[in-house]
């Protein structure tokens, strides 16, 4: 308990720490074995990538670090609570267990609206804010019937 | 309408010729004004990055080439209907049109299980199947004060 205190003051000072930087107040360490792997700030204005959230950051790091697309044996510590796009990319990594700092209430309260995204994914496609449309998909199929016969495919 | 298949025909042929590259099959490309910006396959195991989906290349592809996050003036040709990340990353991005190919029951069908995520992101988080635990929030919140009374911070 003790040492998750400490990995989660990491991730919490790395958050403060962003603002200095110019970038927004969220910082993520991945560990394994108890010992941190990864550590990242939040880098979307810096690096003009809208996908640089702390979470995503530190994942790819620690994918690089470790040559490999399955961290299910880390762990990781945020300062905040998952967005949805961190959230998935968490779950695609295979991580099992995060721990987070401020949630997504507080996240709201400063004008970071996750919740806002949260309830767009759970509207059916046709009412969400963003427009939906889906074309061709007698001919999008033929990927997925190639993907499904391929016999040399890396599975993930 | 004529424009817009033979851009979702484009994020197609990126699907299928992804697989002989050794990627999964999906496909990807972002529009401004009428015209391919990015375009990206998925590059998950090539990369050993597992947030590398088509949609997320894409968008970072873009944001790179714009030089800004806000991509909120393009389109996104997909192959198949985004996953939760990177429906996240479409949000942040401010994208507000996608067209995809393949839906999430096709891409069931070939066990790419989106449905999982999207079904563990609508579960209160003491339910979820990943374990997310809270810890000081009273020394996370900080990090957000801080950036509620900066001065100097780029919003996004």
């Amino acid at each position: 308990m003790c040492d998750n205190n400490k990995l989660m003051r990491k991730a919490i000072q790395l958050s403060v720490n962003n603002i200095d930087n110019g970038g927004g107040p969220f910082g993520a360490v991945i560990v394994k074995e108890g010992k941190i792997i990864a550590e990242a700030a939040n880098s979307v204005t810096n690096d003009n990538d809208p996908t640089a959230h702390a979470e995503v950051n530190a994942i790819r790091k620690a994918s690089k670090l470790l040559n490999t697309f399955d961290l299910s044996d880390c762990q990781i510590y945020t300062s905040c609570e998952p967005c949805p796009m961190c959230l998935g990319a968490i779950y695609w990594s295979g991580i099992k267990t995060v721990f987070y700092g401020n949630d997504k209430q507080d996240a709201a309260d400063i004008n970071f609206d996750d919740r806002f995204i949260y309830e767009e994914i759970e509207r059916p496609i046709a009412q969400r804010n963003v427009k939906f449309k889906q074309l061709l998909k007698d001919e999008a199929i033929v990927a997925f019937r190639k993907w499904d016969e391929s016999e040399s495919k890396t599975e993930y």
